[in-house]
């Protein structure tokens, strides 16, 4: 058994957590669309299904993190940083040919964090702590970019809240409008604050 | 058998989809909590839990938007209604007595809205056409408020994704802090498109 075998498992949870959720997702479906006997998964997660869905929300937390970082470090202005960042969640939503399988790095990890808010307090507590990790990134950029702290900070949560919201509201009604809205919305908003 | 044990199945199912999702929440829960037998539940509800689901779907749909209406005819300014709406959402949050069940009908919607937004066309359907609903009672009070219709249908679907967002940040990180930082915000976006 090697740690491919280990990332091949970790991948495929994630995926399907994703698309169904920690709960509507069984062991046995990540064991069969791994390919890998059942024996792996319990060496590698010797917790099972708790210890999978904690090892994903932390492998989403860095990977959406290096996207918004991405965006970040590609435009000085943290206005056009953040439209690239939306726009590009946005083209995801292909209503036409449905959501590709590779687009899932940019899912809603609110299904996760929702899931978990009552359910599961150990997994709640990672969800939580990714938000503020993400919010830490808009912050540092809109730092750089002159706000002041207490207008960084109100801005920081505000964004993390509107994308939240617009992916859930995209999803749910299979269009990019929701988020489309709000890549028009924050520019206003950043102007009123700087 | 009466509306009486209907109206406490639904009641039952809708309380534990918002707190536990759609798969989290076996028929025999429901059947258990609320103290009626098996038979009445497939009597009212011969579809079972998907039916179930889009029976408290649509109950939220008109609970959470009388909630809304209301705090909309309580103020004339779209600003102070918002605020004092997303306020008392954020009263919910009591972190050190833990969510009352009687809060469950402003929960976040957005457990049901993402569970289904893969899994089940049916329900995801139902979910979408229920936000934008919501988005239809701040936009007419936007219009009432001397909006143009371009910016009520913008700051409309922003308003939503933002509550959302914040409603699931705010349980996720077991704070009502997410809430009330929109509450600043939104004023500050009203202003800018009045």
């Amino acid at each position: 058994m090697s740690n491919q075998t280990k990332d091949k498992i970790l991948e495929t949870a994630t995926r399907l957590f994703y698309f169904q959720g920690f709960h509507g997702t069984g062991l046995n479906q990540i064991i069969s669309e791994s390919g890998s006997p059942k024996g792996s998964l319990y060496h590698y997660f010797p917790e099972g299904k708790e210890q999978l869905a904690e090892e994903a929300i932390v492998l989403s937390k860095r990977r959406i993190g290096a996207v918004i970082q991405h965006y970040m470090n590609e435009f000085v202005d943290v206005g056009a940083a953040l439209n690239a960042h939306i726009l590009a969640m946005a083209d995801l939503f292909d209503v036409e040919n449905g959501l590709e399988e590779h687009s899932y790095t940019m899912m809603p990890f609110g299904l996760l964090a929702a899931e978990s808010a009552f359910m599961n307090e150990r997994l709640r507590k990672v969800c939580g702590d990714t938000y503020k990790y993400w919010e830490s990134i808009y912050y540092t950029k809109l730092i750089a970019n002159g706000f002041s702290d207490e207008a960084a900070v109100t801005l920081s949560k505000a964004v993390s809240a509107m994308i939240e919201g617009a992916v859930t509201l995209s999803l749910s009604q299979r269009s990019n409008e929701p988020l489309l809205n709000i890549s028009k919305v924050i520019p206003a908003l950043l102007a009123q604050y700087k």
